[in-house]
């Protein structure tokens, strides 16, 4: 393979791996608008998906392996398929937590409708734009912005402990009412994790593009020379 | 660096991912243990290991980055360093587990304590067991393990979504205990999240024996040939 060619390889599994983003992004999307609208179509929709993240996961870690094991690439871009095969296990993990949210979601629309104290579509927006941000960073390798996912995600910690203190004593004053407060509490711990998803993503953009100013050269080909 | 210079690196590499799965392995013990006798200063053990374990995160990352810039190996060896860069990832990440289940300790004993319709010890045992299997299964590169490990991933989500009924419920005839309750439902859903850590060990496993048997080959060096 040429490095001409080798370039293409890597333009494609930004390509890939982009594609994949959309998917899990998505995901997110629907099982947020499932919980805000309680609608079991939009659950359903989620579900029949997974299996396309899963399979799309995959693809691009088997592209990924596959330009490792062919090309003995330098080390930026060896630090950039690294940082590509690691986001990709992030990406599929955020689809997991979409499945995961419209479960919640399902059971709660079987349970009465309940008034809770806890603003989960203002929650999901944040960790929406934690998850776009960390995906922003990486199209255009800006540390800086990645530096900033990484500093939002101390705040869906707090709002999410927030919840946790919130939901618990409603739970105590609504008794009849914990199976929706714990489903809510679930949906926002499960929004918690996608942010740190968005915190891994925006931490292995930093490995690459550093990796390519601070450690640069170091891994050039000494085997063979 | 010569061949055998190279497998000399590889095992350093396996000595090391062993000694970081050791202190996780150590985390959860101690967590659990904290739990079940409300003992602060085991909690304190764990948040001062923490520091401990990310560094060893990092070392090792490093040490297998440059292994895989400096050798450019062949398919069997590159699906191991792959390997031990994912185990490496998701051992930190017991180590969080290990983190968030004192914290919730920590919370519990602050609280009266309160008999609980849980039997967290039980369900860490089998959780410990499945990180056990998938360590071997790595040690020995027995993928029959690996496969076990997998099958008692659905056991633990069944006690999990079993604890979180029956605590829900709890929740509704106790609300005064409904702050232990909500406690102990972390501290089980971080058991099921160290279970699913083992899962993607024994994955990782398979990814690595597998492409032996069945891609083998397939990576040889083109390039340069």
């Amino acid at each position: 393979m040429t490095r001409i060619r080798f370039h293409q390889e890597l333009d494609e599994l930004k390509h890939r791996i982009l594609a994949m983003a959309g998917m899990a992004e998505q995901a997110i999307d629907l099982a947020v608008q499932a919980y805000a609208q309680r609608d079991l179509a939009l659950c359903q929709r989620v579900l029949n998906n997974e299996g396309n993240i899963n399979r799309a996961e995959r693809e691009v870690d088997e592209f990924a392996i596959d330009l490792l094991a062919m090309q003995q690439p330098m080390a930026v871009d060896l630090r950039f398929i690294l940082a590509v095969i690691k986001i990709n296990a992030d990406l599929e993990r955020v689809g997991d937590q979409a499945v995961n949210i419209v479960q919640r979601v399902m059971n709660m629309i079987e349970l009465p409708a309940s008034e809770l104290p806890v603003d989960i579509p203002a929650m999901a927006a944040r960790v929406r734009a934690m998850v776009r941000d960390a995906l922003r960073s990486f199209i255009e390798g800006d540390t800086e912005l990645a530096k900033h996912v990484l500093e939002g995600d101390d705040e869906i910690d707090r709002i999410n402990h927030e919840a946790f203190a919130t939901l618990s004593r409603y739970m105590q004053t609504h008794p009849d009412r914990a199976a929706q407060a714990l489903d809510a509490l679930s949906i926002a711990r499960n929004l918690e994790r996608v942010a740190d998803h968005a915190t891994n993503i925006a931490e292995d953009v930093i490995f690459w593009v550093r990796g390519a100013d601070v450690r640069h050269g170091a891994g050039q080909r000494i085997a063979g020379s």
